[in-house]
Order: structure tokens, then sequence, then C-alpha cells
């Protein structure tokens, strides 16, 4: 038996990364086309600054999958399209059993989920605080604040990730705005259509 | 399907806890009999403060086990017996190709981990380090700073713990002491006793 070797990665939390990852991916404004209300402040947005990096990931995945680990750093860079925060595009995971655990270190942001059946859950991350996403939840993080949010992350190996489920729904159920008078806010997004009962089940049925 | 509740768990740095938390446990000194070289200088010190907490864990543990993860903090106090730093009792797990990932918060320590064949690995952890423990590696923590050593911790819901391999094989192969000089170094066990060939490939065995 090949043993695998442990793994020592030390976080830097006003770069918002960490060293020793296996992996890192970042995502910029142009990738985030559709997510928003207001499309028109998004285009404007974009074609000044399409390129800006709006999140980025250093992950460490191991070699196996199943019974593994997967962990990592998040950084989101604060920021709004119109009145709505700069968020991630969120997933469910394909196995969609799996967990995650967000584990806020600085800044403020909130964990937007939401059951395939259409409830919404927001809890709120901050230095120190640990977000618990039960299995089949479907999870974004929102940088609510003026600085950039970072998480450190876990979740099993062999989660997966379904990017499409919110597209498909034409969004998530809620949106997280700023209210006006310097918090946010949970508003309807008007384009959100609910899964079919059948769509519902689907989704508790992928399971290892 | 009924779905599980997200949970928001604040770490508290400086006590070395969380709330919200579903269980607590603290060990104390007269829990570690057995565990350190100097079997003289452990019973002086547990005569007088055996009911000293050594270390306590706040963990949270959801309903369903497999495919779900574990969390928690652990505080362990500084301290020695003779040469020999406060530690965990240490474990494998039960399921023994499952890994954990311990992120360092305050105080300084080492991860010390040792193959079922015997080969040893020692990780040192700090503020914002994690380290991450393969599958099938045996691991205790030690503190070996003059503060609390705090940590934030993740493994797989099924994972298990074995407590008793390590006393099985006269204790882990290497202990940390203090090196007379500021630091610690790794000292042979003189009462380490191998597992056999046969010992280590039902460890291998152990997975799900």
């Amino acid at each position: 038996m090949k043993m695998c070797e442990p793994v020592s990665c030390q976080v830097d939390l006003s770069a918002g990364v960490m060293d020793n990852g296996s992996g890192h991916y970042q995502k910029r404004l142009n990738d985030l086309a559709g997510l928003y209300a207001d499309g028109d402040a998004f285009a404007t947005q974009a074609s000044v600054a399409g390129d800006r990096v709006v999140y980025e990931v250093t992950e460490r995945r191991p070699d196996a999958q199943h019974g593994d680990l997967i962990f990592g750093v998040t950084r989101m860079s604060p920021g709004k399209i119109g009145n709505e925060y700069f968020l991630t595009r969120g997933h469910i995971h394909a196995q969609a059993d799996r967990p995650e655990i967000y584990y806020g270190q600085s800044g403020h942001g909130v964990m937007l989920m939401e059951s395939p059946a259409g409830e919404t859950r927001i809890v709120a991350i901050g230095p120190q605080s640990i977000c618990y996403v039960p299995p089949y939840w479907i999870h974004r993080s929102v940088n609510v604040g003026a600085e950039d949010l970072v998480m450190v992350f876990a979740y099993p190996a062999d989660s997966g990730q379904d990017y499409e489920i919110i597209a498909r729904s034409g969004g998530m159920k809620t949106r997280i705005v700023d209210d006006g008078h310097g918090g946010w806010q949970a508003v309807d997004n008007a384009d959100y259509q609910p899964r079919s009962p059948q769509q519902v089940a689907r989704l508790f049925q992928t399971t290892l």
C-alpha cells in the first residue's frame, strides 16, 4: 500500500490564498454573466472591467476520491452589480448528499442556501464563524462587506459540483442586495422558477 | 426527504471552544496515564493535579454518518511530563482510509504521524497552517509551545477512532521532547514494538 504524504498549507489571510495547493482558479467578472438581476449594470461594468477578478480559490485535492477530503481557501472581492453584491456561481454537490464547511477568516459575507424544494436559509459569515452546509443544500457565497471575504473550506473529495442547477431555475430564489442603509437584505428573484416534484426527487437520488 | 438545518458555530480563539457544538469533552491528566515515558514524573504530577484539564474538544456531529463531516475545535494546554510535551491520546481512524484536517489557530504544536509500517512524519502547526493527515496515518497532536494550542478540525463523519492502536505498540515510535535549548526534538520511544506484517495488512483492509 502506497501511503500519501502529509501536507502543510500556510494560509495567507491578507492575500486570501494558501501555499502548497494542488490547484488554483480565478473567476472574473466576464465569467459571471447572467447571474445578476441588473443586466444593464453588469454590461456596463463588464465593458470597462470584465477581466477583474471577482473571486479566486486555492485548493488541495488528494489523489484518491472516495472517503477523502478537499480543502482550500476562497477569496472574494467586495463589489456590487447595481445593488446586488458580488457572489460565487454557486452549486449543489453532484453527489447531493455531500456537505461542506466554510470557516470565515476575514471580511463579512453570507452563505445563501436553497433546498431543492425552494426553501431559503441565510447564514452570516464573519471572522472565526464556521458555516456548516448540510447535504442537499444549494449554496452560494456573497460578499456583503467592504473588504475581501476570505474563507477556508473543506468537503468530501467525491462530492463533485453541479453548477448548472441554479441557471436551470432562473437563479436562486433569493438575491442579496444592499438595503441602502449600510446593510444587506434578501429580496425575491422575479426570474426564479421552482423545481418540479420530479426534479426535486431526482436530486435526492444522486447519492453514492 | 427531511433536510438538515444549516448551522453557524462561532469559534472563540482565546477560550479554544466554539458555540453550537453537539458535544464537548475534556481529558484530564489522570486520563492520560501510561502515555508518557517518565512514569515517575507523571505520578508526581498526577498526585497533585490529576484533575487538571490537558485538552478539550468541542465538536459538531451531523445526524447522518456516511458522506457527512464532523468538525470542531481542540484546545490543548501547554505543559510537560518530565521533558515530554502534553499530547493527545492519538488514534487511527476505525475506517483507516479516512483523512483529517487540522487548522492551527493559536499557539504552536506538531502533528505526530505514524504509518502502520512504522514510518514517522512530523508537521509543525502554527496560526493559519493547515495540516492534512492523509488516510492510514496514526496521528497525535503535541503542544510544543508555552501557550494554549487551538486548532479547528474536520473529518468524515463515518471515520470512527481506534484509540488502542498506539497502546498495542507500546506507544508511538517517536516522542516529542524539550531539546533543552528552547525548542523540541523527536526521540525514539524505547518501548515501541513494530506491528507485524499481518497487523499492517489488517489496517489497510479496514475500509468501507
